[in-house]
């Protein structure tokens, strides 16, 4: 690939810092930037630099914002009795897609991996424990894996001293999903989770 | 999805527009880009016009260039008695991953296509004659597609009135391809073009 201009071989290199993105998927973006209408290229560019120039991390929550406060937040119409724990500011969007969340979230900013150095230090806990009100609802949706677990164990734990309603997210088969292909332990808190028909 | 802030939409927009790239993958680059330091994000962002900037066609083979003639024309080590015409610059970049090709491209940036009103005079085809000398070689590595083969026919046709040798890609089974799977068409190519052990 010697015969590649410098530019293009820069830009290969930096599309392929991307996640999800090889050398043959940046040389093949690079291709059609290369193809594509110098604007709409521009446009692209100056978005990367504007999203880390605007976007900070919201003071209440830890969600992404540009503003103070992030728009969830600042939502009259939202419940602030009503706060979903997540472990990462994507899952946010994971929810909001779904339009039936009313409530606001907490970013942990991770989740307790002890081999990994993250103690409860590390995670965005302080900022939770500020928000708590008697009688409030806490969701605890962590991810559903060790980390995510040990963190759900821990935070109900140590939320178990207030007046407050914990609750986590339903365990079972996914809507969509085949039967036959659905590990055990899914299946397993499927049958003990079943409800009335 | 209401609740991002201006600046990611944006920048999930213009990802979006990538190809292979739909709005799921784009949002997880974009939360990417937003833990990203903003140095890496900052390389990126240039290294998209940049490359807009200073990546031209090359005059005489019409590939990619950063000078009036590309690396590989400019290469005196390369043979210029024989050239591999390619329908777009890529294609090049697929060839010279080989490290076996010794000779010179020409960029036909496309093939014949009637249907979609592309005929000989939208491809780089007058540059190709003046490139011709007499008793040199021409390696018509256009796809094996309809496209690409009517476009192999056509350049046959028209160059076979010089003294040159014209030749074409081999077709037959792709190495680490499972006979069971390789279509009719190219096993009958396969038969037909068997060689001696």
């Amino acid at each position: 690939m010697q015969a590649l201009p410098d530019s293009a071989k820069r830009l290969i290199e930096e599309l392929s810092r991307l996640p999800g993105i090889g050398n043959k998927t940046a040389q093949r973006l690079a291709f059609h930037i290369l193809k594509t209408d110098m604007m709409i290229v521009n446009r692209l560019s100056d978005s990367l630099k504007e999203v880390k120039i605007k976007v900070k991390t919201c003071t209440l929550c830890g969600g992404i914002s540009e503003t103070k406060v992030c728009l969830i937040c600042d939502n009259p119409k939202r419940d602030t009795n009503l706060i979903c724990i997540v472990e990462n500011a994507p899952d946010i969007f994971a929810f909001e897609r779904t339009n039936i969340f009313i409530g606001v979230y907490h970013v942990l900013d991770g989740a307790l991996s002890p081999l990994d150095g993250i103690g409860p230090d590390e995670l965005n806990i302080k900022g939770l424990m500020d928000r708590i009100k008697p009688g409030m609802e806490i969701i605890i949706a962590t991810n559903p894996t060790v980390e995510g677990e040990t963190t759900a164990l821990y935070l109900s734990k140590k939320l178990s001293e207030f007046d407050i309603k914990i609750t986590r997210l339903a365990r079972g088969i996914p809507v969509g999903g085949d039967l036959e292909y659905i590990d055990e332990a899914t299946l397993i808190r499927a049958m003990e989770g079943r409800t009335l028909f």
